[in-house]
């Protein structure tokens, strides 16, 4: 009889595989951090383990990955909205981020940790400040990310000078190497915030380390100006210029693309992070996905930070991206469930440079997986699951989770925060951004 | 000492009246069906009352009004999704609908009905067949709703000729004549399904009854296209023309409108029900809102029918609504978070008729509220209520929901509806529809 560590057993199995298979009753056996084997219900009764955890009849799926956020933002969840992008940079988010430091990113972190652990997402790649303390409060949560100090051409309220932040990079990928949960990567902002010497620098930088490259790309039309009036190309057509686009780097927003700049993308299999909420509610724009999926280029989804959309839930974000591109280009064939499901699961962790090792449930895999609780009014009936999880399902709904073999959600419990006193903390340290509480935002 | 029958303490008010009052630390006193009064938590100690249910530190705000749906069609959520409209339609919908009788709509309502009292809706608008069945699982529910059978020239499957359906609309107005809960409306479906004399006929039963008028109006190029050449006016504009618009009549999704037709609609104060989702997902367009907003129009939000949705959570409807039109209009500002949240409750009240009685806290009007936990991540930190309602909660986020002065949800559990029969009774049902069952989809 063979023995697994953990039975996940009483559900519908997606597996989210290459041929999509799909278990209706179904099972999945974990050995210490990876999938031992799956399969329908009858075969489950052929291996003990000392934990079980019931599906309950609904649905076991991989973990959703985050491919783009600034997760340490949850602090700073709807302190400004409805505004005009530079009148809320300005007055609220940079005079908000001056006052952050290592314990407040931690305690950031770990607030957008268990958020998206309680909804069903189980890694994600962060771009921003005092990145050590977000690899640490994932280590803590027990979540997957990559992690990438953010990099300009200004001083950081970090690391200090420019140079410093290459440094920073070097150190975090030694201090972090051989850990299980996090990848570093190399993190230049943007083309707009970043000489075309340091973009060259960071991506020598992360491909001497086989490490990944982030970076936000395209994302208004007003960085697509700019970088023609400096550089006379997009910024697409500069990062070509430069020798950085290939298939390690994965280029976050790309709202604002010539047909060009698709091209581009697709022939060096740069990857795409599709941010749909972020852009809706700062009015960037709709990113061609369709188009972008058509020259078959891989797109993942992200939340972007939580000042800018304002949750970190990707059932939400999968809906909105199924309906937003309908709307925008006419046709409701596009980006159907299964299609957005994918960009959720396998396609996002493609994006992260991750496939190898999460994003599907096969046997061999690490076993990052959730399991969506359908007993409940919005999720009945349910005659495609792909189709449920996508327009009905919300975060809420995802019962257990599993990161690296370890339930970190049990019957919607966190089992590695301490989840009253992370509220009662980040509460307390709002107030003094608050109105009145002579913060920056009272001058 | 005044004596209430229920009190609702420990929270912070929205009273989403005239004054946008909110009240930090505040209480609601409810005596039988009606709001006695409301105030801060140091005056809740002079009251009295047999039940109190607690705020837990959250947010009591109005019930959501759900002004345009097709409850019984949860039915069919996720049947078909991702189609061409006509295939949609005539290849799955109309065969599924062919089945329908009283119970099969009794029983898809009840599911409704527990779906939006779970997700904090406290009144819904339908539109459908056999909406005596309607209105009594609404009963039952012990939700309000406006309710209309579905008028339209061809024979329908439950009430059979056209002269029929209005004889049957007279018969429910008799019959829920003095009902506490539910209203009747007359309901012809579209000027494309309705010749001009039904349309005419409908609006004097309306008229002569007192009773509101709902109405399908331009949702879609197509339809506009058809009405211009049929009667070479807008749909508007041929409404206009039999005399059909008035302060009582409900248009549903307006999304293809000219500047005549939105000036049109505002000088005859017509409501309008924006169904953002339903109109994205069937890439129908965008409702021309923020334009309609500044002539003074009310309108209202709609999640419509679970087939094209797929579900009934409003507070998932707020968010996408607030998003959308900035990114349509590229402009951050519009649909702030406090207009939807306006839309969704006092606005929508407006929009059935209803404003003087629900969708505001305030003394003398029916106890019809929600009460919002916001002890969790993803409602943490908590700067501003609207902003935290309309782009981070969910349905499921909603605590206690009062209709008419009785809980008929208390701590995420309904009180009214024997929930795990009904979802069994469902899933029993919808095996009869899905693929090999012999159904109509199985040809």
């Amino acid at each position: 009889m063979p023995a697994a560590d953990l039975l996940i057993t009483n559900g519908t199995v997606l597996t989210m595989d290459a041929d999509g298979r799909v278990l209706p009753e179904g099972f999945v056996a974990v050995c210490r951090e990876r999938i031992a084997a799956l399969g329908d219900l009858a075969a489950a009764a052929a291996w003990t383990a000392p934990r079980t955890l019931d599906a309950g009849g609904g649905l076991i799926l991989p973990g959703l990955v985050n491919t783009h956020t600034h997760a340490a933002m949850t602090c700073f969840r709807g302190l400004a909205d409805d505004l005009p992008l530079m009148t809320w940079l300005h007055e609220h988010i940079f005079p908000a981020e001056a006052r952050l430091d290592r314990e407040i990113v931690g305690m950031g972190t770990r607030l957008a940790c268990a958020e998206m652990i309680l909804s069903g997402t189980t890694c994600f790649c962060d771009m921003y400040l005092f990145e050590d303390a977000v690899a640490e409060a994932a280590r803590e949560a027990g979540m997957r990310a990559v992690v990438g100090e953010v990099l300009y051409d200004f001083p950081s309220p970090h690391y200090g000078p420019p140079e410093a932040g290459l440094e920073f990079t070097r150190m975090l990928m030694d201090r972090w190497r051989d850990d299980p949960l996090i990848r570093v990567a190399v993190e230049p902002h943007s083309p707009y915030l970043c000489a075309p010497g340091l973009l060259q620098e960071a991506a020598g930088l992360a491909r001497a380390n086989g490490a990944g490259l982030v970076i936000h790309l395209a994302e208004t039309a007003a960085e697509v100006a700019t970088t023609r009036e400096r550089y006379g190309r997009t910024p697409v057509g500069h990062l070509a210029s430069l020798g950085i686009l290939g298939p390690d780097l994965l280029a976050c927003h790309c709202v604002v693309l010539t047909p060009q700049d698709m091209d581009l993308l697709a022939a060096h299999d740069v990857k795409v992070a599709h941010n749909a909420e972020s852009n809706m509610k700062l009015a960037s724009g709709v990113a061609p996905i369709p188009e972008l999926l058509s020259r078959g280029v891989c797109v993942g989804l992200g939340t972007d930070g939580c000042a800018s959309n304002n949750n970190l839930d990707l059932f939400g974000e999968m809906d909105t991206v199924a309906k937003l591109h309908k709307v925008h280009t006419l046709d409701p064939t596009v980006l159907d469930a299964p299609t957005v499901l994918r960009m959720a699961t396998i396609d996002g962790a493609r994006a992260l440079g991750l496939a190898g090792s999460i994003g599907s449930l096969e046997p061999g895999k690490l076993a990052d997986l959730i399991v969506v609780d359908t007993h409940q009014p919005h999720l009945t009936p349910l005659y495609h699951p792909a189709s449920q999880l996508v327009y009905a399902a919300r975060g809420g709904d995802v019962r257990h989770t599993v990161i690296h073999g370890r339930p970190v959600m049990v019957d919607r419990r966190l089992t590695t925060l301490p989840l009253d006193d992370l509220l009662t903390e980040v509460r307390r340290w709002s107030r003094t951004l608050m109105p009145g509480a002579g913060g920056p935002g009272a001058g």
